[in-house]
């Protein structure tokens, strides 16, 4: 048989998240296929093409779930909530390829790559910043019409993403598997970061809002 | 010079997290550390055991930031709050440690080890579920004073551990090292997770609280 494409980034991205990507082998990847070392061969040159291909799938996935959410009806909280929500259901649904998508950041920042394999890097870095844009572009639209409180974007934006991206390390696509679960993940995961764990009532005791202050 | 356990300790933890387990060597270790690899075995028998001290000492402190701050004044979810920025301040301040303990974690689900260090990862990760622990009693206990919304406990804690860890990711150490910037990060970032992002006027809007209601 010889695997499609899509059928060698889907085993090669297995064998990437479980063993990293320096202890895989295009051989793990053709024997996990089924397949010879050539079938591999025939669609990518390398381990590296093969790893930032399916880096660059993982990523597609992402901007593909996101992208719909932006056009949500209601204030630009309700649409940040409504990406992120989006952003939650495709990390657990593509939890090996984005797990391989975190990797890359990391051999991003430390990997001994050479100068070619640099520029690939490069530009699957700036899809990822590119990514971390539009949270940040539909953040400021929400502070600006009110609905999202004054809060630094940046860190906020990085701390909203870690915090579903973090499900790469907890979640279980074997035990949790069924839509109606990573549904309610994904809800329970958005609650928390955009609407906060402390009750209002107890948010009006702890910090009265709007109340003019002199303090330093 | 004989380098001190502690020494050995902070150059693995560096070494670990910018190579990743597989790809370090005691050498390496013992290169960065200027000594032979000799003195590097009188204290650890193998890499593993390195990994392992790198792991435990890494948790050590976490607890020690965080036990602290179960003591602060105020109700549940301040004290939650207290703790979380603990957290995160450890986390930013021994940023390669805690990399290490990452990395433990995902060598735990897929790690091909033997039985005895299967043993001392268990022993580890233990720890680590003994700390979400704290912070997941902690919000029962807000829960019951009122103080914390009714989300899922135990997503609601992954999701904010895991939105202050994820700055292993995003955070250089190098660039961002100073005191008060760590401070004003950590502060960002339990903000955006204990209080939410969206502004308590857009939340009134979006979701009138206790109204009854008798949707399915």
């Amino acid at each position: 048989m010889t695997p499609s494409k899509q059928e060698i980034l889907s085993v090669a991205a297995e064998c990437f998240m479980e063993q990293g990507y320096h202890a895989t082998s295009i051989d793990d990847v053709a024997r996990r296929l089924g397949a010879t070392k050539g079938r591999v061969y025939h669609h990518y040159a390398s381990k590296i093409d093969l790893f930032f291909d399916v880096h660059r799938e993982g990523m597609a996935r992402l901007f593909a779930a996101v992208e719909p959410a932006r056009e949500t009806e209601g204030d630009g909280a309700t649409v940040l909530a409504a990406m992120l929500y989006a952003h939650a259901l495709a990390v657990l649904e593509n939890h090996t390829f984005e797990s391989v998508v975190a990797q890359g950041v990391q051999m991003h920042r430390f990997g001994a790559t050479t100068p070619g394999q640099r520029s690939t890097l490069d530009e699957l870095i700036a899809s990822r910043d590119h990514f971390e844009a539009l949270f940040k572009n539909q953040a400021a639209i929400a502070k600006k019409d009110g609905s999202l409180a004054d809060v630094d974007i940046s860190i906020a934006v990085k701390t909203m993403l870690g915090g579903v991206q973090w499900s790469l390390i907890w979640y279980r696509p074997n035990v949790d598997s069924s839509a109606r679960t990573r549904a309610n993940l994904a809800k329970q995961m958005v609650r928390t970061l955009i609407d906060g764990v402390r009750t209002r009532a107890a948010l009006q005791q702890d910090k009265p809002e709007r109340r003019p202050s002199r303090a330093k």
